[in-house]
């Protein structure tokens, strides 16, 4: 038996998309939920990632995950089988969610009283970021097969992101031409501020770096 | 000096993107121009899969490549140093391209007599899918280090695609879990017809498959 949900959302009527996103924030913080919006392109490692955090970190967060998916529902089989509540949400061929379509992606979670929801958004580097999900912290995930120029040709995702991780460094071996001086300074013309952090979602290597971010984020939000 | 020029476009003010896109087929098949629409995920190997297929082939057809991107005009001197005439398309943040941006980006070859223009597509694995860009046939890219998962995922994409090329095949001893069969069967489910071809844009493995591709196409198209 499936242990997760599958729902189909519409697209938001609302005109005003920042003001609902703001809104949603108000809601999140009254149940002190911290709401994660996880951005990459197809096969960056969203959800390898998001299964080493999982592990990582259910013995001291209730975690709930929203994975959103034009289709199919693979990656929720997966993240469910981790131990983390799951819902699936099909977007209809949405390529990016609003605040609106991540709200109703929220009530499926109900009354459980979630420390950190991570919304896995569809995979693409251009709409998501253009859409504010209402979410406390915008993370990105840039994988090394894809190239230390992107931070040149998607330019707002990257100004979007509070926290950037360089995922598959293990294979940095093989993809000689990544230069990871190269992707700091890059993404830094975007955004001086965000963190930068190299990661393998498949050895583990940097996730203690990463856990640490969720934990001093999430506490820091909890408190205020 | 620049061997190519930037121009900016803007989305068509026209309802019927489809009806357009016929028109455009029928101005390129009057002056004799193929036009390939090439998409795939940011990073999956376009402009290098490109380059090597100018040297294959430029010889034997009279080539100009239309690069779009949202910024950066990295790939345009990229592919012009390869020796095709080249436009660097800039979509002021739009994720995909419709036929009447495509008009846009052709008429700057001017009176160029071109056998082979080929549209180098924002990268994106869902919008681009959804525009007819008035394209003779599409291909796309997906790269092994993606996964062999995404015709699951992204659904239109592998639907709209004539030809699909799985490229990085070089590294399918590092990504151990990609499997050649089980990515055709899901390509198979997604669209029973089109051709797929293993390449690496690195190593050339498979570039003789996909130079006799374009070759038939170009020749069936022209000789019509």
């Amino acid at each position: 038996m499936k242990d997760y949900r599958i729902i189909e959302v519409k697209e938001s009527i609302l005109s005003d998309n920042d003001k609902d996103a703001d809104e949603l924030r108000k809601e999140l913080k009254a149940q002190n939920t911290f709401l994660l919006n996880l951005m990459s392109s197809p096969g960056a490692g969203k959800t390898t990632t998001l299964v080493r955090t999982i592990n990582m970190l259910k013995d001291e967060f209730k975690i709930g995950i929203m994975e959103a998916d034009i289709d199919s529902d693979v990656d929720a089989k997966t993240i469910s089988e981790a131990g983390a509540r799951t819902i699936q949400i099909h977007t209809g061929g949405m390529c990016h969610l609003d605040a609106d379509m991540t709200r109703q992606g929220l009530r499926e979670f109900e009354t459980e009283d979630l420390d950190l929801v991570v919304l896995e958004n569809v995979g693409n580097l251009v709409c998501p970021a253009e859409f504010d999900t209402g979410a406390v912290r915008n993370a990105m995930i840039l994988s090394v097969p894809e190239g230390d120029d992107k931070p040149l040709k998607y330019p707002l995702m990257f100004q979007v992101a509070n926290v950037v991780l360089i995922n598959k460094c293990d294979t940095l071996p093989v993809f000689d031409d990544f230069s990871k001086e190269d992707v700091v300074e890059r993404i830094r013309m975007r955004n001086p501020y965000c963190d930068i952090i190299f990661v393998s979602a498949k050895t583990g290597e940097g996730f203690e770096e990463w856990a640490n971010w969720l934990r001093r984020e999430i506490r820091a939000f909890q408190e205020v």
